[in-house]
């Protein structure tokens, strides 16, 4: 199965339990719910909860199990969008083709859906019954990683350089910590020891510097100011990503056929088009 | 020992456990680490972890178990404070006599502070081990609870009333549910069983809404739109919080001698001057 008929199938299973963990739009406060959903249904690619499936899967596992992760990282993302669209952050009227929820909600619905969010995403990964997946996703929730990314992603924009490690470290914060994350919950809902969860995330890493560099060679507008593809150039930064996906597929290449929706999604997260 | 020697006593247990879990202000990106502790250090009377330590105690276990729960109430509660000072929420300038943190390092900073501040009160409390105790936070923390309060509190500003009984919902998700949640935790990781623990939280969301109503009789500019103290007058709220009280001091009857700093807190937050 390629790599869009796999996100199709388990978004599908994903979809119905979303829905029942988000509170219904026309609950009161609605217009909270409301803005809690704005984002969400219908949403993007769901690429890090097909990840969370797929490692799950890679370690010999259901990809059931693993359903609480990968509800709460696609929860824990779609917040940290909704904040960075803020007038106050990135300030963004539009995403995925509709108005931001700020726009359609106004600014202070939108920090409180959030904020509401981020709390769901805890909520619905302590289903797992597994306070180390708590942590695990509260780690790369946190200053040292999501949000300290954002912060220093920000302050590049105020003062841009060339510096391409630089660039990389912020982009290993601010979106492969979640990749990880991603990956990291799926391969610990589906039983896997210590060890092999530690290869995992190492490779979520290094998929998620990867990601981001597709994602900047992607963006027509080019106009974000930490981009690898600015600072190296385009030929050098395409190079760069399939290197980190070369090392990604050689650690997964002895996990066998069950993590071949893995390799799948590694490759269409590096290549694909948007 | 009175109130505040017993907040004094688990205060001086909880600072180096707080100091601990929080980077260091000189850690980059440092203006978001010095913003997640400018309102935490120092903080205000510590009231939610002294709840939370003093339930602890209530079902028989020693406080140090509820240090993981106590520390991640406050840095919950800090969050908290930290959004509904924002410009496009309350827009508050000054708190505890100091700048807000936007005022002091910038409107996207202190967001993302708060942000990070929540996720690592999740992080700090998974360290208890303990998936349901996750749950009951990330509960009294989302939309139903305390961030559909403070969504409910901006619209109430927007087109106040005197219906006591809407002012009350909104105090118990606002304000009782986190304190219900403090009380909870600490009963829960002191190993309360299920019977205790929903007594103890029932407890807690009564004296929530006394405390607020306490709040509101302290609050010499009363210029909050939705309290009790304006709705039915200085002495009918008075009344309100002090028959609230009694109920809970007569749940907590008859758990003897263990159960009195729990008793002296509530007294304290219902009748504490500010």
């Amino acid at each position: 199965m390629d790599a869009l008929g796999y996100l199709a199938e388990r978004g599908a299973q994903l979809e119905p339990y979303l829905e029942a963990a988000l509170p219904p739009a026309g609950e009161e406060p609605s217009a909270l719910h409301s803005a809690m959903r704005h984002l969400l249904f219908p949403g993007g690619k769901r690429l890090r909860p097909g990840l969370c499936f797929a490692a799950c899967e890679a370690v010999g596992a259901a990809p059931a199990a693993a359903l609480p992760a990968a509800a709460a990282v696609e929860l824990l993302h779609t917040y940290s969008l909704v904040h960075d669209d803020l007038p106050c952050m990135d300030d963004d009227d539009e995403r995925r083709g509709r108005p931001t929820v700020h726009v359609a909600y106004g600014e202070a619905v939108a920090v409180l859906a959030g904020d509401a969010l981020q709390a769901l995403a805890f909520a619905v990964l302590a289903r797992a019954g597994d306070a180390a997946a708590v942590a695990e996703l509260a780690g790369a929730a946190g200053s040292r990683e999501l949000v300290g990314g954002q912060t220093l992603d920000l302050a590049f924009a105020a003062a841009p350089s060339s510096d391409a490690s630089a660039i990389e470290g912020i982009h290993r914060m601010k979106s492969a910590a979640l990749i990880a994350a991603s990956i990291g919950l799926g391969a610990r809902l589906g039983g896997a020891g210590a060890a092999l969860h530690g290869r995992l995330v190492a490779c979520g890493l290094e998929l998620g510097v990867a990601f981001q560099i597709a994602d900047d060679l992607l963006d027509a507008h080019a106009d974000g100011a930490c981009s690898l593809v600015r600072a190296l150039g385009e030929p050098a930064a395409r190079a760069r990503a399939e290197a980190l996906l070369a090392g990604v597929l050689a650690r997964l290449a002895d996990l066998g056929a069950r993590a071949e929706p893995l390799r799948e999604l590694a490759r269409y997260a590096v290549r694909r088009d948007r």
